[in-house]
């Protein structure tokens, strides 16, 4: 079932934007089970959407297009789709009813321009927008049936998954399912390798297994994809598939594997602190904040997050947190001495259970031959434990060394956790 | 000078990854001076290839490539290049050895299937890559110099600056000027309110000049676009232009515009800061230490920053900050109370000549009828100096809250530095 994706906007060929629409409905159209063949990105320029939309229309079944519809003169897209179908634009007196309605609950006036907004093509089906006022449409092009949506992605998304999705899931019958497995701690090759055997086996056994890999640093996602188009009930036997083969590669890594594709590591580490009951606390330097904002990031992270000392400066490491100034002077910011003062004194005073401190060199300058840009120090403290502390060396650059430091941070809390001995990441 | 973009990639169509290539060429073009008609985006498929290179090559003068230059099966480009073209695909020597001496600088062995990528159409002209194994390659397709280049972002970035854009500069006679103004403090609306006479004003006196408005939450980014093809000199007369109406839009946005294209906006608090000698402190809450990781993005930032006290938790804003209990209990967490106590504590253990706190409800639970998500209660302290306290309400989810208030706390430093009175944003 071949689809196809039309962006039009002139902010996206300028490269003003990042077309992130494109790839949300490319995904969401291969789950759903279709061949996404091509991704085709145009200017507001009538000619070329009408031109673009016929071509695209022979020999695909679904194109989904997003853009243009909104209420300035440079939003083309209604007028567009009616001159490549010979159809004359109308008013559509429901969605201009819709739009009123909807300045109407702001009690805002309606600009003049938004009436624009309910111009539609005659004889397209409208796909109504609950969240903004540019309503969708829908329209038979060659082969294919058209959908048009507002590139606002919210606006987008609401209208694919109420509208488009039900109506194009009949056209492609299930017949893969895959399976995301997000891993943190590896590299892609450590992790590939792990699998390497079960990839090949899995072809020689298991025809219709694929695995995939996608870095995200510093996470590594792999992703088990098994189809299964001449099974007996094919979405089911392809859901079993990557169940199974899902199973042995979690249990291949499972020092490393955390979650499912809506997951995130740091809400992961929060679900693990709140199963033991504990509160954690941190001390920061080089991440400056890091650790506690992408701990924050999920809503509830009160539950087991009590705060973090960023102690960025010398001086704050002294002052606002009582690393001693002997400490410093004689080991130096960057050590483990200092780090597992950093990481004590946040357990004292904050009352935790549990405690990590990073002190680092993130570059690009700060550098020296024993402490080389990279280098950072970790600290873990807990109430009745000795302290533990450890030396890494991070390559990258100064944004990867953050954030490889922060999840690295985050790693220690489970392996405190699940007393998982620390390992080199 | 029409141009177009062909990106090459299943893990593009199938939305496995983000086309930011695509966007990062179409604002390099852009800059250059070319019209970027169309981004096309094909899975990896020798027949699709083809067909769309011919396809672009009919109209346009460039096209640039990307991808599909890889060692394994699925790199396709070169042979669907080669096939366009009705040549034959032949190994090149150079890059063969080009190849081999990367492996050896490496101390490995080049895999057998790295011969590959100095396969090249008959008749191509390389482009060597100095960051990669894959070398890129120019052909004549149609009325286009069509340009092949790794997908890997950095090799692409590093073969177009080196090889493409010198080589189509002198296509592009330069026309135009554009100029980026970065603000933040007002919403989209009251940014293009502010310069609404101009913008009309422009259209009637100064021809070729035209007013673009993008939004990268939180902030509001506003692009002159001077353009003057017919003048004698058009990149001169139009690069005079676009300076003279940015003058004017400084000046009409002077409370809130505070760079350019290359500008963040915690490097302007930063550069505040360093002008005026001043350590900067924070004490965070609902933002959980986000205020100091954007600070601490650029390095350098210990010139201007001390520390924060994430205090996330109402124990550790008592316990790790020193918050009088009976403050928290009487006015709660969320207080202008408790925001001022929060500030002038991290103002005093830091040592600091300011010091800014937040607390406040981010979401999407935690609200009440007197005080509902988005309530955000700010603090700034300075040495011989009454604290100031204030209190917002910002629209918005938990994430966009958080960088509101994040971005709120850098501007109190600007007012503080630049004793501009506080405003609503």
């Amino acid at each position: 079932m071949p689809a196809a994706i039309l962006s039009i906007g002139t902010e996206l060929t300028r490269g003003e934007l990042t077309n992130g629409n494109a790839r949300w409905l490319g995904e969401r159209l291969t789950e759903l089970g279709f061949e996404v063949v091509e991704h085709a990105t145009v200017a507001d320029d009538a000619e070329r959407i009408r031109a673009t939309l016929l071509r695209l229309g022979q020999g695909t079944d679904v194109i989904v297009c997003t853009g243009g519809l909104g209420p300035t003169t440079d939003d083309l897209t209604a007028a567009a789709v009616a001159e490549a179908l010979g159809v004359p634009v109308e008013r559509d007196a429901a969605s201009l009813a819709a739009i009123e309605n909807r300045y109407k609950a702001l009690a805002r006036p309606m600009p003049a321009a938004n009436a624009k907004q309910a111009d539609l093509p005659r004889g397209a089906t409208v796909l109504e927008n609950a969240v903004g006022t540019a309503p969708g449409f829908v329209v038979s092009v060659g082969t294919a049936r058209a959908f048009f949506m507002p590139g606002v992605p919210m606006e987008m998304q609401h209208i694919f998954e109420t509208h488009v999705a039900p109506a194009i899931e009949r056209l492609a019958p299930r017949t893969s399912h895959q399976i995301h497995i997000r891993t943190f701690g590896w590299p892609e090759s450590v992790v590939a390798e792990r699998l390497r055997d079960l990839d090949l086996g899995g072809s020689l056994h298991s025809p219709g297994v694929t695995l995939g890999y996608r870095v995200t640093f510093p996470e590594v996602e792999v992703k088990v994809l098994a189809s299964a188009p001449l099974a007996d009930n094919p979405a089911d036997a392809a859901r079993e598939l990557a169940t199974r083969v899902a199973t042995d590669v979690r249990s291949r890594l499972s020092d490393v594997a955390y979650g499912g594709k809506h997951d995130t590591y740091p809400q992961y580490i929060g679900g693990l602190l709140r199963k033991v009951g504990w509160k954690l606390a941190l001390a920061e330097s080089c991440t400056g904040g890091l650790i506690g904002k992408l701990l924050t990031d999920p809503p509830g992270s009160s539950d087991y997050f009590l705060g973090s000392a960023v102690v960025y400066a010398n001086t704050a490491k002294a002052r606002m947190l009582g690393v001693p100034e002997a400490l410093l002077r004689d080991h130096g910011a960057v050590s483990e001495e200092v780090a597992r003062s950093m990481a004590e004194n946040a357990l004292r005073t904050s009352g935790a259970e549990i405690a990590v401190a990073v002190t680092g060199i993130a570059g690009p300058t700060g550098g020296s031959k024993h402490k080389p840009v990279g280098t950072v120090c970790f600290a873990v403290a807990q109430r009745n434990e000795p302290t533990r502390s450890r030396t890494e060396l991070f390559p990258g650059d100064r944004e990867r060394v953050r954030l490889r430091t922060a999840y690295s941070a985050l790693r220690s809390v489970a392996e405190a956790v699940n007393h998982v001995p620390a390992k080199q990441f």
